[in-house]
């Protein structure tokens, strides 16, 4: 069969519109069509449309999002203590005790095994000596210097370019439906906060997490800070969450979505509302573009939120089967 | 010298234009010119006109105020104290033995020199019993009856009627010119949260203030509650309010205005910032239509704070002569 020319430019033309056309309706073009799409899809479209039963005012869509292993990797460890064993590294000149002193000398020396050795209160130690006794401003720039420096040991990108695209349009389709997006955080909120508004698209006053106490201090320049103390404030995970959603929002989500049984308790909270409602999982099915693991795993364990899940219907989704793409392209 | 009907018609007319064009043209009726109304003005105009040396973008226009005082009043008690009274006389029949235990005698009986006499401890022990042991949910419902039956002592009328005019409109043009409106008070944040989204336009979320530890339980049926422990978790006031503001917001307010000492170090922090900022108190010299008081009051004292108000030159507003009005019309 032989086309003319212009037979065949016209019908790549009409190819381009109809794909770009699909592009443009299509508000999740990175999610594999299927059922949880469109669970997600018909949700939004449910409580967003005037005189539908399931309705729900603009000020009342609050949709909560998990960040580690939610909206970025959390592998081989989570970010932020890859950042805390930087810094380790970076302050060691001004800490020569450090090359005895445990767990700093297995730090230094990349000795994982002691380091675990360590336990809750080795890692505890690193966190309190790399995250506090600085002002709130020293501490996001180092945060700021180190995430356009360091990169991911095996993945070789910048951290902030191992988020998650498909969850970026989840969270623009969102907002494009006038719901407020918050993130809701085992990890610290002045560590997101150095990055979460340019990566998501989400301001500091709508991230909640885990925190340390701050004390108000004016210093010998007249100058008022706040400084980090040593001392945790608030543990915002597990049970935690709702407490820290009611902290600090207010309002029970309509939406919240997470990846392991730190956020059992978040989707508990949720589905417990009165309105429409959507509960979610990101299930780590991919070994080869991301990470698989669940049930057994130290980092991310998902176990009874995800039997809870099952049983109550919530959406989960399979990361390798419903993703087309895991990171944004490269930069 | 006689008109015409015609003429006169046609003067009335153009005056009624003229007036409705002012009143459309001035962003705060209530307030009468002079130097505080136009330094508000003044300052909002350069930090919202593009290519301004003062721009501030969007983002970064987060502006703070505090509540008892300065959104509403805060005479003879604190409002919510108020509550908390009104409280005790209402439980009072579930505890027979409160006719004889301070210092829930001393309110039943209306013997407030006893009740005060009780100082500190008797005060905390009435507001832990009227705020906590009940669910989220329990709480904010009392709020909501008291609210709409409770009336002001003196005032006569409903609570939530004495909030300032003259406030509900700077509220109204900062969010007019973009800013987010947050309230940072001393009262605790499940009280204000139950009014402060109708009567100021304030979400939940953008509330910070005093707070009680609460607890994520699934009761008997198996629903999810958050119980209000009887523990402060935090006190947002005086050096606590810098502190509540980078905890729940995170960015420094360019705007900031309160009424009394405990708002000092909320200012000391707004002004400490690097971009174009508006600091405000304002003073009670108003005793025929509102209140007049301040360096020797028990209630909102302002000493230090107008101290460094007057030498930082930082706005003062002196209510009985900014102000048109108090409060708006009786509903």
């Amino acid at each position: 069969m032989i086309h003319s020319k212009r037979t065949v430019l016209t019908l790549a033309v009409l190819l381009t519109v109809a794909s770009l056309a699909r592009a443009q309706s299509d508000p999740l073009p990175s999610w594999n069509d299927g059922p949880n799409k469109r669970a997600i899809v018909d949700f939004v479209a449910r409580v967003t449309k005037e005189g539908s039963p399931d309705f729900v005012p603009v000020a009342q869509r609050i949709a909560t999002f998990d960040n580690d292993g939610t909206l970025w990797s959390e592998q081989p460890i989570y970010f932020q203590f890859a950042f805390a064993l930087d810094r380790v590294k970076a302050l060691a000149p001004h800490h020569p005790e450090w090359k005895t002193q445990q767990p700093f000398k297995a730090v230094l020396d990349g000795d994982m095994k002691t380091l675990v050795a360590s336990g809750e209160k080795g890692l505890a130690e690193i966190i309190m000596t790399t995250h506090t006794g600085m002002t709130t401003d020293e501490f996001t720039r180092t945060v700021f210097d180190w995430l356009i420096t360091a990169k991911h040991p095996t993945k070789k990108r910048f951290y902030t370019d191992l988020v998650y695209q498909p969850m970026l349009e989840l969270l623009a389709f969102l907002r494009a439906n006038n719901f407020k997006t918050f993130i809701v955080s085992g990890g610290t909120v002045e560590f997101m906060r150095a990055f979460a508004e340019k990566v998501y698209g989400i301001p500091p006053e709508q991230i909640v997490g885990t925190s340390f106490v701050t004390k108000f201090q004016v210093n010998a320049t007249g100058v008022p800070v706040l400084m980090r103390e040593p001392k945790i404030d608030f543990i915002d995970d597990g049970p935690g969450k709702p407490v820290g959603i009611q902290k600090f929002i207010g309002r029970r989500p309509i939406f919240a979505i997470g990846n392991s049984d730190g956020d059992q308790q978040m989707l508990q909270w949720t589905a417990a509302g009165t309105s429409a409602r959507f509960m979610g999982l990101v299930r780590h099915t991919d070994a080869e573009r991301e990470w698989a693991y669940d049930r057994n795993s130290h980092i991310g364990k998902l176990d009874r939120a995800l039997d809870e899940a099952i049983a109550r219907k919530w959406v989960v989704v399979d990361m390798k089967n419903d993703w087309k793409v895991i990171y944004p392209p490269e930069r």
